[in-house]
């Protein structure tokens, strides 16, 4: 089993009530990399630049990521990040975004990486991920992410991008945008019809759904009094939910899928604790099973 | 065991993308009790005008709701408000408002009502919350509703009668409104810090979540395809939860409160299947049985 992630590598830059933090590792692979990573192989797949160090590469190794396929482009600089969230969390602010080598970023996978039993492809243009997507064309799953900017300004490709994968994964506003239906239900509906078998719902602070032809499943957030960095939830949830279900391999099914959503919720909660990937970066998988526990404990009629 | 409500009785203008409607029987009072008829006896308190009639309280009594301390003011017109709703239904549009009656409502309960084992003080102003209360002091479980306006304008009122009931049920954005709290779970400690046992945050399609000292437990907003008019569906859920928890008895415990939660929402779900009350004045229990164990399926992990 081992899992490829292709996505933003990044520095970020983050003022939250709680505090702030210059250039900390960030970016979607790395987020849903270390997710990932307490269930299965995971290689990273994106372009850095020469800013880009030992400390960065040691600290996806320390969770044991395969940092083999990182691009250091000479010359270049990685992508960088800045923004705020005001008092509750909800809503980042951009300040500033530099996509460095990340714009021109146009992935040829290594023979390793395109071997992947299980692909993500995080958000990135619709059509670079049908690109990556033709190269690993064994994966037995393969997951998106997306966004309103992609839904607005190549939809065509977001739909193709779309008919090429298992799941889905994206915001409750993003599925709503996509299919232009404002009932969830009708519009998870909606993005199946285009070809996957599962659409995941991320709600923020309230959980998420999947759907899947005909069925449903809902996980509530997990409860926290301390969040101090959303950055990074939405693909630590990814993470931990692909990584499980990569671990267990095979065609997931209902309990198979269950789990995930328990264990992406989980994934997601610590890494909104501290800063970045303070949090993950230094986390442990007995951690990981107490909370899937409390929250088993929190849920089921 | 019999659960009283004291809350409005209105006449309801409402449209939706889906439809509209003129003068339908509504008020939070009566969305509650019809929800709440299918566990217990309930009996309704509130005022009315002279534009009231048979077809009103046959409508109640139908669901087997006691209509005895509904107060006809003669002369009077009974409390109308006039809304919409947008494509997305999240938002209501108030157009028109005339408390008439309701703006001089000020309860005396009958022996009958004051002798409830349940008290609900739906979303009133929090002195005549308070006045009722003091009324209906045998009550085991009392519990209160309210609304941005009074934690606005009359906060502490509010925060007295909050302290004199054993459960909150309130959106999540009165629960951080009420508590200064942006996030949830700290919100919700605060509000059970002011005296209830239970805070039960209400959260539109996302559900709900239930808060105690200790604990917290969350369920899912039922996916519904066909949403119509979700006026009441707050109301619905509360009619459905303390409903269930009289018909029960004594002091819940744990379980007793999951139930509860999962029968608030089916009840909710019901009431925004169709215009005002027309779905739930013709609900039959199988149907309320058969939609929990599919609400069952869908969660717990």
């Amino acid at each position: 089993m081992s899992l490829t992630v292709v996505g933003s590598i990044a520095f970020d830059s983050v003022k939250t009530p709680f505090g702030e933090r210059e250039r900390m590792l960030g970016g979607s692979a790395v987020h849903f990399s270390l997710a990932a990573s307490f269930f299965t192989d995971v290689r990273i797949v994106g372009p850095v630049g020469d800013d880009f160090g030992q400390p960065e590469f040691s600290l996806l190794e320390g969770r044991g990521v395969e940092t083999a396929d990182i691009v250091q482009v000479e010359g270049g600089e990685t992508f960088f990040w800045r923004g705020s969230y005001g008092f509750d969390l909800n809503t980042a602010t951009t300040e500033e975004t530099a996509l460095n080598v990340f714009g021109d970023f146009d992935p040829e996978l290594s023979p390793d990486s395109a071997a992947a039993s299980t692909l993500f492809l995080a958000n990135i243009q619709p059509e670079v991920q049908r690109r990556v997507r033709a190269q690993c064309r064994d994966a037995g799953l393969a997951a998106l992410d997306s966004m309103n900017l992609w839904i607005e300004s190549a939809r065509d490709e977001l739909v193709g991008a779309i008919g090429e994968v298992d799941c889905v994964l994206v915001n409750d506003a993003e599925v709503r945008q996509l299919s232009g239906e404002p009932n969830l239900a009708r519009a998870a509906r909606a993005v199946i019809d285009m070809g996957p078998r599962t659409v995941v719902t991320k709600l923020g602070e309230y959980g998420a759904a999947l759907f899947t032809q005909d069925g449903f499943f809902a996980v509530p957030g997990f409860p926290l009094e301390d969040v101090r960095d959303p950055t990074g939830a939405g693909d630590s949830f990814a993470g931990g939910f692909l990584g499980y279900l990569d671990g267990v391999g095979g065609t997931p099914d209902e309990a198979d899928l269950r789990l995930a959503m328990g264990y992406g919720t989980v994934l997601a909660s610590f890494n909104v604790e501290k800063f970045g990937c303070e949090r993950v970066s230094e986390l442990e998988r007995d951690e990981v099973e107490a909370r899937l526990a409390e929250l088993r404990n929190m849920t089921g009629l």
